[in-house]
């Protein structure tokens, strides 16, 4: 088995259509998926316990005589802990610590209400509250990933939210004994084991058993994602998660099996996910494909490494390190190493990632754990307008006004000019009635 | 005419079921629309500027040889600014100085970049940039508001969003003087007077004309809603607005008339939008209603304010202030006025709403129009999960992560025993090729 991500040269005259090719990943939502959630969503709406418990049935060879025997207790969260190899607890509780410290420093950083008063006493300002109330949703199988538990409801609890419903697919039965240990680390309130379009149902309407959200976090499959589009607005949501990426810019200063590694660990995912690699050093470029050759056998799970790399992945020379990280700004890649000997120098450069790695000891993989800042990031270009999952996204603002009388003065005046402008008579008379005769 | 909001007493029986009724409002998606939308998206999409302007001429009633004959120049949108009364003119800059100044102490309090870093050298933060391109969509006819554009344009302005791309629909060439002056005002880059799903469509796909956007952002009809849901993650997205409302909490201590007038500024926006009293004093709900019969008469719009107050409206008698903002809370009303001689007693029960209103001088119009926060506010129950529109939206994070050689050690081990067990041992062998040997 073989690994070669196809070799660009941003000098060729074929560079930009290459590029382009190797780029192009199309969310393009399947009518049939579509109209089987929106079917599932309105059933959910329709008959709440009973449907999601047909589905549950149906979708995961889960019979239940009723949802509340699909809830899984604080305490077998808690067994499940208790039950892990003592290296897996401590890492585990390592890195909910790290997590939450981090975030705890995001809510202080740009999570407070503000307020200052004008001179002539107006109060301005914005009071910010937690949700009351969030759905974390957790993919089962394959990529039941106990870090995406902590990497959702921490961020969620340090905001303030009470009450953290964690619904996570069994399919068959089959729990994953590190993602409730993970839950019961994270300090989430209830568990259901409900999957799919019917699990977001649920939170997004509310059932008998299971309690409506505000909002509803966490990636999931094709049915998973077009049911959260389409909740969206009864519920908030993150975000539509595409495909894992990462963009390695490299100095050739880092040795290349760590690189090699860096990409691989990537594509190991799935084989949809993306590897690039930009250098302006064609001799490094070489000794990370050595890299690749030499240390592909050695991967349990080489054959999808060697997929996605060959399908999707690239190694790029550039002119140099400017255009590199021009290149990463059209990209606006989910995870962006800067695996330079001076990163610092490249990093204003940058203007649109999810996470900026920098320097040769970060490797994405610290951050996948427990670096601190959340793995939850936006794929598929959206950096280019949206951010990692945070405090912030647990949290509202409500503006927070108060006139005073003075005030009411200067802005009624104002008020009442554009108001008529608009021809909204009654706007201009409330602001009117208030000025002094 | 009359304007006969009903009035609830929440000591009655049958108060949950009445007040249940009065607040639903659906906003089931018509399929019809929505197939129509997505047509309209494939086609912009695929055709470009032809589409568009088949479709303008089809809609709106306005022929083009060229979507470039559509684009308003900025000579044109300070012409229109120009040749405004001078008291217009006049209260767009005041309303547009006080946006600013608000929306920059918005940055300042929760929009710029933080770091810290641990006690092994390892760098901790988020950097937060600016979005490039930003489309401003700005409903034309009846509802054409010129503070929109002010309320779209000025916190992205502030958040240093480099192209403000405004369109408009100007159905058979008909140009509000004023949403182009506000334009101008707001420091808008671009404008074309293009509406519904195709302007939607332009900016999101671009075309050869119209530039591609990073976000979309202002309130339209079904077409606009139905297609900003359609292109969310292509683009980002602010929220989907449904009809306007007011809550207005009283202690019975603001003069009646002026509490009418209040929810006469609500009703006079549409007969769907809702304006309701709370208030523990039964004789100051019979004083508002004779304030309601007294003033009806003399507004312009008194035909859809009866309407939307015999439709929406309500009054409710509440046991005490207390219940009141309970109440509240489960409302998450779009506009909260706590119309109070004491305003600071009530404002911390309040947890969910788009903007509060304190004392009775703040009437809701002087915060739409001028008082600084943002007037683009959640509506139907969404202030529960969702925000104001802000600096934030025309703003996203990326995080920064620089590991230390020291750090990676600690970092390693843990990520290690975590990759392992989520069967990700290219991520685990990432960290471990990072520690020391």
């Amino acid at each position: 088995m073989k690994a070669t991500p196809v070799r660009l040269h941003t000098e060729n005259a074929d560079f930009e259509a290459a590029f382009r090719e190797r780029l192009h990943w199309s969310a393009e939502t399947d009518a049939a998926i579509e109209q089987r959630v929106a079917d599932i969503l309105a059933d959910v709406q329709a008959r709440g316990d009973a449907a999601v418990l047909e589905y549950t049935e149906r979708f995961d060879g889960l019979p239940a005589d009723s949802v509340a025997a699909l809830e899984l207790s604080q305490a077998e969260l808690k067994a499940a802990f208790d039950a892990l190899p003592p290296a897996q607890r401590e890492a585990l509780e390592a890195a909910a610590h790290r997590v939450r410290r981090y975030h705890e420093a995001q809510k202080k950083a740009s999570g407070e209400s503000w307020s200052y008063r004008d001179e002539d006493g107006t109060l301005l300002g914005q009071k910010v509250t937690p949700l009351d109330r969030v759905g974390i949703y957790v993919p089962g199988g394959k990529a039941a990933y106990p870090s995406s538990v902590l990497m959702n409801a921490i961020p969620a609890h340090v905001a303030g939210v009470q009450d953290i419903v964690m619904v996570v697919p069994t399919p068959r039965g089959e729990k994953n004994p590190l993602v409730l240990a993970a839950a019961y680390v994270a300090g989430v309130s209830r568990a259901f084991t409900l999957g799919g379009a019917q699990a977001v149902a649920a939170l997004a309407y509310g059932t008998a058993t299971v309690p409506k959200v505000d909002k509803i976090t966490g990636p999931g499959n094709a049915y998973v994602a077009s049911a959260k589009k389409r909740v969206f607005g009864t519920v908030g949501i993150d975000m539509i998660a595409g495909p894992s990426e990462i963009l390695v810019l490299a100095d050739g200063t880092t040795p290349p099996d760590w690189v090699a590694m860096d990409l691989f660990s990537q594509a190991e995912h799935d084989e949809l996910a993306q590897s690039i690699l930009l250098c302006p050093d064609a001799a490094y470029l070489d000794a990370v494909q050595r890299e690749i050759d030499r240390l592909l056998p050695t991967m349990p799970r080489a054959e999808i490494i060697a997929r996605s790399l060959n399908g999707r992945g690239a190694l790029i020379l550039t002119r140099d390190m400017e255009e590199a990280c021009a290149i990463s700004n059209r990209i606006a890649p989910e995870h962006l190493e800067v695996s330079s000997r001076d990163p610092h120098r490249w990093e204003p450069l940058l203007r649109h990632a999810g996470a900026i790695f920098l320097g040769a000891y970060t490797s994405e993989s610290l951050g996948d754990y427990c670096a601190g800042p959340n793995h939850v990031l936006p794929t598929s270009g959206t950096a280019r307008f949206s951010s990692p999952l945070g405090v912030y996204d647990f949290q509202k603002r409500s503006s927070l006004i108060e006139v005073s009388e003075q005030g009411a003065q200067t802005l009624g005046a104002i008020a009442s000019v554009l108001a008529h402008g608009e021809g909204l008579q009654a706007h201009a008379r409330a602001a009117e009635m208030r000025l002094k005769g």
